[in-house]
């Protein structure tokens, strides 16, 4: 009891979006997760603050991994080549496990307070990577457009992914969604 | 009381925006917001639900006038054209008071939850505005990716015209963006 359990995050995490899905996210108490997941709710707080942070606690490591890669794009790449490296790192972060990312969305989907999260969440990935741009010495106005847009595109492109009956990887609807913005801003 | 007040509803709105930059949103009360504009609390019920709705009840004026700049635009218009319609026509229904404008950004910028509230209203938009597109027999995937980059624009426009020094019109600043979307992903 409250000793470290192998195993025991990947655990809790399935049993929480098993039963978000089952009985909704509201009506189910840490008390259901820990006992699904077979540990303690004192081991359920020691991977997780709350039973949202279950949904959401990937979110920092996203984010530090897309700006890596926004800071390691070669020099002479432009903005929207940057953010493409960096929304290329994001495919690679959530693209492991879609099954895990088609049941997320799904919780998310059927709660208006996590779909603010969500948004808020995006809202803040705008705004880190439209100041990872301006490190890389592009001005105020071109990095905000283009982390505007990198954002949109990670939203269309995650939707389509998740929804897909097919299963292409994640990068691979990323860049489908790259090349039909180009497409589409050269069509006018 | 409780009559027919000319101007009133103007002069609720400048006086509550007046006192949510003096006082903060929570700390400011129906009564305050009525009494600074000389009428009762029951004449501003007449007008607003709430004194969050003084600041988002123009959101369905907004998107009613851009749908239908989106469904006037040419039948041969490209997707990112007839989005454009409908910036230009969000720019006219939002471009004539930009003092309003300025302040109300400023308000909601202050405070968490109508922050969230301004987000959900732009992603209920950009569904809007897909939904628009898909009428025109527009896919939907490049409907979607149309209308996020639309929302985009539209954003990172908004936040450029209220933040602005100079006095440019806001459909200006709006298409300058666009210009500058077009430049962006047409350079890699």
């Amino acid at each position: 009891m409250g000793r470290w359990e192998p195993g025991a995050s990947g655990r809790l995490r399935e049993a929480a979006l098993a039963l978000y899905l089952e009985r909704g996210f509201e009506q189910t108490m840490v008390a259901d997760i820990a006992e699904r997941a077979g540990v303690t709710a004192r081991t359920f707080f020691r991977y997780f603050g709350d039973k949202r942070e279950v949904l959401f606690d990937g979110s920092s490591e996203l984010e530090e991994r897309s700006l890596a890669a926004l800071e390691a794009a070669p020099a002479t790449a432009s903005a929207l080549d940057a953010v493409s490296a960096a929304l290329d790192a994001a495919a690679e972060t959530i693209g492991d496990n879609r099954d895990l990312a088609r049941a997320r969305q799904r919780v998310i989907t059927a709660n208006a307070s996590l779909r603010e999260r969500e948004l808020i969440k995006l809202t803040s990935m705008s705004a880190a990577v439209a100041g990872g741009l301006r490190q890389r010495g592009i001005g105020d106005a071109e990095a905000s457009l283009a982390a505007e847009t990198g954002i949109a595109v990670f939203r269309v492109a995650f939707e389509r992914w998740v929804n897909a009956a097919e299963d292409r990887d994640f990068g691979d609807v990323i860049h489908e969604t790259l090349t039909q913005l180009r497409t589409l801003t050269a069509a006018s």
